[in-house]
């Protein structure tokens, strides 16, 4: 027996590669139908490129080796890095602001993961240039707007909402100096995961005092961001915060999607990474992990040596995804089928079926045909397995049977006009008898 | 500065990722319309799966490395052996004929290529399970096909093809013993390429006589499958393959590729590789090197651990072909354009410019908007660089003008109809209007 897939790589069989199609393609054609345009970098990079980000512990969960030139390189775990150093290398020449994106394979090799998998693909989309927070809107309604192509509907899913900024102005307000603040970030990212009393032990062993401890609980508590509004309306420090978010919720509504979303302040995401408004998407059931996550973050292309630019995006996985769509039934079954098997009854010639396969073809339709001689009877049946739309019987080289699969139906038609038109589009009845 | 790239692998910035989908796209869409069915595998595999193959030597020319869990393994440099580990670990369960492509990028590590690539992305087209030629003439159609899909014709592209039975049975009758065989495919291979007193003295080293000499390459001079047939018309070992070779040029005849091959004895390929109709695509004028190449492989998937099974298959590369269509003209220069670039006039609101963007967008059209404010000369100029083909121009909530960029003819439209109607496909003015 030949040896398996390395331990967390999938195989993709034409069934999975056709689901992963079909995320790939809702992915990009929403991406295009928003105006961002793709990219690729290549899957092996410099080392330095990730332990300039994340320090050198970012190794330890890395496929890093040293190539046979020396140098040392590593299979790419994320996506911003190349796209920091790709638009640092053109940054005058690209038409700001940068609406761009991809959709690489990303590896990560960490020793405990008996079981999980060590690549997934990420859809990584980013808006490099712009500081406003309409971008923000833009950027989340693009991320919304897949899961609409998708087939998901605001009862499926879920965008949860805050803003790095507001949050550090509240927590500020309740007391936390600012030193204790990374770790008053980490015990809000854990709100939902971790029992309250453990949360509380935490904030104490950080200095956090208790009432600062209650004050903490009491502003995280708010699910509207209006009454959060109300209640902090005299503070002058966070007005600005509060009417940014106003602007972002009103053009969420314009973009079709504020039904999708809801303000939570305990979305906070990578602790040193985001400045910003950042968000989640969720499954509603919350029977999963995360969808997808992304934000504002104004600071890391400079910290990656690709200039001082305003900067925002999403990370988006296949795994998950899928796993959403295989449950609620809205991953396709068999992408692929054909449009015509195209079948020699006895007395049809080898070339006739392929000179028929052939001007089908030539129409863009998707057409086999059996590659050795076989009963009419065994080739109706592979046609069938095969997810054929149509059997097209050739009996000689006028006449034609076309039998419809799924009911039986069979009509008789000459060749003559097939073999001869040219396939002018739609106005052709081969095709159009194949339209939707 | 960030760094760059390692060398020999490239960046793609939206106009090279736009070429590169060109090429996918026809790939893709030819060989689906092919029957064809895509899977994917990993990039990173166990090394064994290439030493098996190629022996221990092919690990100087991989990227191998040892993995944190102790495992030697390798980025893919080629495709068949983990088709060959994926079909057998499913061999019953599959359809037979298994028709299969795939898109993967390849890596190369070799220390003296400086300047030369060590990633490309590569199709590969397979057939197992199907001895007969007529997937032999099948698998080179729709290679071909691709060609035609991409924009080139038969005075641009040429497949050259052969048989390693017929050139065997050939040299065999000339007087070549089979020790000699392999060394003499080597000298065959070469003969386009170095002056034929190098390759006389070669094939004399070899041991074989004058008389041996002259032969070869009295036979090699044929160029017409018809004349040698004739010439060795008596010869009973070699009846079978110049039928078989009759029937494969009569069905390319009807797949209607005829007119873009030729016989070309010279074609080999890999050596311990091929065992019967191998072949080579190549520009007409000769340019460039060989576009793709492939042919039967019938004892490679026993070899591989794959169970034994006739196979055959080609891969086409996606940077000798790019070159080409470059070259040719025949790459489109902006492949991402925008349908509509919505402009807000003076007094349009924010939100009114964001609500037309998205009814444009949920009719499936490109848009995209500014994300600040700007005067509205700004905007169009914008809108013309970013590729728009019509502007609209955003007066209120109610009315707005387009402006086609082509010839700056423009109309006053209402808004009403679009932001209210659900966008029912062709029927659509908005939609059809952008038909092509």
């Amino acid at each position: 027996m030949p040896p398996s897939a390395l331990p967390g790589f999938r195989d993709f069989y034409p069934a999975e590669c056709a689901e992963r199609s079909h995320i790939f393609q809702a992915w990009r054609e929403v991406a295009l139908r928003f105006a961002f345009t793709e990219y690729d970098g290549p899957p092996l990079e410099s080392l330095d490129l990730y332990t300039k980000k994340s320090g050198d512990e970012i190794v330890g969960q890395l496929y890093a080796f040293e190539d046979k030139g020396g140098r040392h390189v590593a299979l790419r775990p994320e996506m911003t890095p190349t796209l920091a150093r790709m638009v640092a290398a053109r940054a005058n020449a690209l038409r700001k602001p940068v609406r761009w994106f991809s959709i690489p394979q990303l590896f990560r090799y960490e020793r405990q993961q008996r079981g999980r998998l060590r690549e997934h693909f990420q859809l990584n989309l980013d808006i490099l240039g712009e500081a406003g927070v309409t971008a923000d809107a833009e950027l989340l309604a693009a991320a919304l707007g897949m899961m609409s192509e998708l087939g998901l509907t605001k009862d499926d899913v879920r965008a949860r909402v805050s803003d790095r900024r507001l949050l550090n102005g509240l927590l500020v307000l309740a007391g936390v100096s600012s030193d204790q603040l990374p770790l008053v970030y980490g015990v809000v990212d854990k709100l939902e995961r971790e029992p309250r009393p453990v949360l509380e032990e935490k904030l104490a062993k950080a200095g956090c005092s208790d009432l600062v401890v209650a004050r903490i609980f009491e502003v995280l508590k708010f699910t509207d961001l209006d009454m959060l509004r109300s209640e902090f309306h005299g503070v002058a420090a966070l007005r600005d915060d509060f009417s940014r978010l106003a602007s972002y919720f009103e053009m969420l509504d314009a973009l079709g999607v504020r039904d999708w979303v809801v303000f939570d302040l305990s979305i906070v995401r990578g602790l040193a990474y985001y400045t910003g408004i950042v968000f989640e998407l969720f499954d509603a059931r919350g029977e999963f992990r995360a969808i997808a996550g992304g934000g504002r973050y104004d600071n890391l292309i400079a910290q990656l040596g690709g200039g001082d630019i305003p900067a925002l995006g999403f990370g988006m996985g296949d795994v998950v995804l899928g796993e959403l769509l295989r449950t609620r039934k809205l991953m396709p079954r068999q992408a692929d089928a054909l449009d015509y098997w195209v079948a020699g009854a006895e007395g049809a010639s080898d070339t006739i079926v392929m000179r028929v396969a052939t001007a089908l073809r030539r129409r863009k339709l998707r057409v086999e045909y059996p590659l050795r001689e076989q009963k009419l009877s065994k080739q109706i049946k592979t046609a069938a397995t095969a997810g054929a739309a149509k059997v097209l019987i050739i009996h000689d080289d006028r006449t034609a049977t076309i039998r419809r699969l799924a009911d039986g139906h069979e009509e008789s038609v000459g060749l003559a006009d097939l073999l001869d038109g040219a396939g002018d589009g739609a106005r052709d009845p081969w095709v159009s008898a194949n339209a939707p």
